[in-house]
């Protein structure tokens, strides 16, 4: 399989041609941002994230995320419900164990649901390395890891859990356990915007949901490579995080499949068993 | 009754000179905007959605909002408590049904709260012909219906309810079941940015409370006609929805009476029965 | 003790040398804002607000903000957590009271949480005034005192908890019930943006979690500095509410040390008992 740029353009395209929708169970810090972020790429967003219509949800939606930045009693049930509606309808769905590791609540939940079989699975170094179980993971909510680090545990978490991951960094590392790419890019002020990771699992939901016959693998990279060339452009417009956030939701609605497919910013590579 | 945009032009101006207080029972996603949007059209915003606060801050408040986005049992219960302290004490209160018909729990809700005697009830075409109970609805949180599809339903449950009933769309209807206008303007960037119409709903709440003599209908339409000069002019001003978004919230500011008083947006017509 | 803006300029500076990890549990309008004040500053944000880690995260936080604006039962009984949390570790935290007086289930928290012991209480002239028990205290969200009036109350209020209090207005006064300050600037812009109050709430953790050696009334005096100095400048910016809020945030993360010790913001006063 060769992941390219231009593979990447064309399902930019089928996720503005398709307008998948997007089931979000996110935290309340990014609810707001998230929506604009997959309303400006054009998908459409639906934070259905209660219990009695989750699971029903995630049946017609077209992807769905699980953010577990904020989990409370009523997201973790709701959670629950959605996988189980998810993987009835074969809807595509997508885990951010946000700060998993250091908190425990969190952590068992994102245990049971890296077991549910995720499409794909998404965080910064720390977090991914948690969840492979490769030492003792991060404390708190930040990266304290490389992503060149966790490399190995991604390979071994999407080997055992057959879901594509994803490590998000200066140079985003990206897996389904057999062939693995890099993507380039992005801006350090994607780091100074709360949600900035969080709004890109769910447009991942959206690259998977409009994907067709690509696989998980190109889904997952084409989101990466479209909102680092976003963020890249953002940052040149910006005077600070306040203007870039502004920037990047305009810039998710103006950059055209055209663009990404003339920048190189994925390469293949092969993971450490190949 | 002739509703005209003099009679908006002088609501706008009640609402800067009071100062409604707006309690917002609303979803985790819209509460920021929403609070933002009532502050610089000088109302006051206040998202008190607890059981045991809710129904007391309804009997302080000019007007309440309930939201049906993301309702979770705190705020189903809370809706309540607002409900009944808003009918004791006379207050004014908005209904927007998000994506009611397609998910059981908020559809049950709202069905009761009909029942309960909103002042308005505001939503797109699909919620409005769901609730009407005109056919199946739509699915999901978009509209898949027309305005001009929803007229019908408009009017009959305004004759039910005894609400005014607002259905946004490129042209918005609304009616009290027997007089009923359509406001013109507007932006389809409304549309790209989240909370656009839910942040309508609020503004809503707030003319009703600081209508005076005038009637709901012409304070619904009041709303709906400054908030789509408001957007046109940040339209103008935008390069994408994320500027655009920020631009609302500065028009939403400068906007005068006067501004309003200065376009004819707001054009009488008849309901079918007349 | 002298508080001055050279001093407040080294508690700047202080943050972002150290990125204190901020642990909020706020309320749903706000959490994105208070999240992107914290990053733009040099903070890490952390919302971690659910029962079976707050506590917990209490222990490994810089510091802790506890805003009341939408106490759900889920964060009321967190509040707790992480307070117990706190103080079995150290970390300095902030209760915002918002609203209090007014509305039953907060207040009784808030006389709650007072009895535990801030590090520092921040609010508007009615919350501080309700708080400390002086007459009926505000109605509603918004202040319906001068700070003026609110200046005994809050010497009460400090000597009776031991907690520094601040009350925010066209000038903020912050006293440890011996000593006082008051510091100007600012702009009325930020009583036009939702959060702008509880933004600062969750700042004054972060430079409480990164004072070292400086008194908490430093800290205080110092966060209170630099938000009207940042406000200025934004303001000069801004053409509303909207691009306020915006270059607010490009302006926390680009003014300097230097820019804050080159204003004379903070003035000494005394208390009335000295």
């Amino acid at each position: 399989m060769t992941v390219t740029n231009a593979g990447a353009a064309q399902l930019l395209a089928a996720v503005r041609e398709q307008t998948p929708l997007v089931q979000c169970i996110t935290n309340s810090v990014v609810t707001n941002f998230t929506a604009n972020v997959l309303l400006a790429s054009g998908a459409a967003p639906a934070m259905t994230d209660i219990v009695g219509e989750a699971g029903l949800f995630a049946g017609i939606a077209s992807g769905v995320l699980i953010n577990l930045g904020t989990p409370t009693p009523e997201q973790r049930e709701a959670s629950r419900e959605a996988v189980a509606g998810a993987a009835e309808a074969g809807t595509p769905w997508v885990l951010d164990p946000v700060a998993v590791g250091a908190l425990p609540v969190r952590t068992e939940l994102a245990r049971e649901l890296v077991a549910a079989g995720p499409t794909a699975i998404r965080g910064n170094a720390s977090e991914i390395m948690a969840l492979a179980g490769a030492g003792a993971g991060g404390r708190g909510v930040e990266s304290s890891d490389e992503v060149d680090a966790a490399v190995e545990a991604a390979v071994a978490l999407a080997q055992q859990s057959g879901a594509v991951v994803a490590v998000s960094g200066p140079k985003d590392f990206i897996t389904d356990g057999q062939n693995a790419v890099w993507v380039d890019g992005g801006s350090e002020l994607l780091t100074k915007v709360t949600g900035g990771g969080c709004a890109l699992g769910a447009l991942i939901a959206a690259f998977l949901g409009a994907r067709g016959e690509a696989s998980a693998l190109e889904a997952v990279a084409a989101t990466h490579a479209f909102y680092s060339l976003v963020a890249e452009r953002a940052a040149a417009k910006a005077h600070g995080p306040g203007t870039f956030a502004v920037a990047l939701i305009d810039e998710l609605s103006s950059v055209t499949p055209d663009d990404l497919a003339a920048v190189t910013s994925i390469s293949a590579t092969t993971t450490s068993e190949n």
